[in-house]
C-alpha cells in the first residue's frame, strides 16, 4: 500500500463540502489515498458518490476505499473497505474480499492491533492519536507512544489517525506511523489541495 | 421462492422482544420466510444476529433475507437480501450475487415493478397496501389495485406488505399477492407463534 496521506471525507465535519469535492481537492493535492465516510447516506447514494470517487482515484493513481459498507466497495471496484471493530468482522470481510482487496482495522490497543493483522489486516488505522472532536466513538486518545508499541509488535503499514495537524505529525510519523489520516485538520481548510501539499511534503519529503 | 408468511423482524417495533425471538417464534409458526431489518445496530451486531437467524431458517426450512446490506447477507450465506428504492441498486447488487441468491426490490408504483423484473428481481415487495404506522419512510398507501396492476404486467412473486392483518389479507391474495409480509401484526402480538399460524393458514389454506 502506498504510504502517502490518507484522507477520510465526512461531510459532517466539512459543512458545505461534499465528499466529490474533497476527494478532489484533496487529490489535486497529492492525497494518496481517499476514505470515503458517511453513517447517514442511503446506499443508492453512496453508491453514486462512490462511483465517482472511485472514477478521481484511478484518475489520479490513488486507492480508494469505503468506510464500513463491503457491499459498496465492491460493487464500486474500490480498492478496499476500513472496518472499526464494530463493523463487520475481519474474518467474514476477508472471506468476501480476497487480496488484494485492501482491508484496513480500525486498532486502539496492541492487543486489538496484533489480533488485526492476525486475522489478514492489510493496514491498521491507529488512533485516536490525539484528543479530537471530530468522531464521537472515537475513544480517549492513545499518544505516539501507542504507535511506536503496535510498531514494534507488528509489519503492515500503520496509518495514525485523530488530531493530527501540520505541528504533530513529524512525530507521529517518527513513532513509527507510515501514512497520517487526515479529517478536520485538512478538510476543514478553505484551501484543501493546499492543507493537503504541506502534509504530503511532511509524509514524503522527498517527493 | 416458497410463497408463505413472511416475517420482518422489527425491534423498533416490538419493545422487549429481540430479532432473535421474533424469528424463532414466527418459524415455528410456519413462517418460510424471515427477513432481519435493522437500521441501526452495527456491522458486527447485524453480523452476530444474523448468522443465529441463519440456523433457525436453516432448521425450519424457511428462507433468510437481510434487509439493506448485501454485505451482511453474504458473510451469513443467507438465503438472499431485500432492497428498497433508495439502497444499492438492483443491477449492482445482482452482479455482485448471481442466482440463486434472492434479491427483493421494494415497489410502490407498476412501473418501478417492470424495471425491477427486468432488473433480476426474484419477487418484488408491494407497498404499504393499507396504511400503516410502522414504517415512517414507507409512503402512502396503494391498495389492493396495485397488486392486482403489478400482477398483470409481471410474473415474479409479490409478497405484499403494510398494514395487513387477518381481516383483509384474503383480499390481498385475492388481488393476486403470492405472500403475505407482516412486520407489527404478527410481532406485536402476545403469542407471535401462534399469530403467524393464523396468517399461514390463511396463505396455505391446504397445509
Ligand atoms: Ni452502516
Amino acid at each position: 500500500m502506498d504510504c502517502g496521506l490518507y484522507i477520510i471525507t465526512d461531510e459532517v465535519l466539512a459543512p458545505g463540502c461534499s465528499h466529490i469535492q474533497i476527494a478532489k481537492e484533496s487529490l489535486s493535492g497529492g492525497a494518496k489515498i481517499v476514505q470515503l465516510r458517511d453513517k447517514r447516506r442511503s446506499g443508492a447514494e453512496l453508491f453514486a458518490i462512490a462511483n465517482v470517487i472511485r472514477s478521481l482515484c484511478t484518475e489520479n493513481s490513488a486507492k480508494f476505499i469505503v468506510n464500513d459498507r463491503l457491499d459498496i466497495a465492491l460493487a464500486t471496484c474500490a480498492d478496499g473497505v476500513h472496518l472499526g471493530q464494530d463493523d463487520l468482522p475481519l474474518s467474514a470481510a476477508r472471506a468476501l474480499a480476497p487480496r488484494p482487496f485492501i482491508i484496513g482495522v480500525s486498532v486502539g490497543t496492541v492487543e486489538e492491533a496484533v489480533i488485526a493483522e492476525k486475522g489478514g489486516a492489510d493496514y491498521l488505522g491507529v488512533g485516536p492519536v490525539y484528543p479530537t472532536g471530530t468522531k464521537a466513538d472515537a475513544g480517549p486518545a492513545v499518544g505516539t507512544a501507542l504507535v511506536s508499541s503496535i510498531r514494534e509488535k507488528t509489519t503492515v503499514p500503520i496509518v495514525a489517525i485523530g488530531g493530527i495537524n501540520l505541528s504533530n505529525a513529524k512525530d507521529v510519523l517518527a513513532a513509527g506511523a507510515d501514512s497520517i489520516a487526515v479529517i478536520s485538520a485538512v478538510i476543514c481548510s478553505p484551501d484543501i489541495a493546499a492543507a493537503s501539499r504541506k502534509f504530503v511534503r511532511l509524509i514524503n519529503p522527498q517527493d
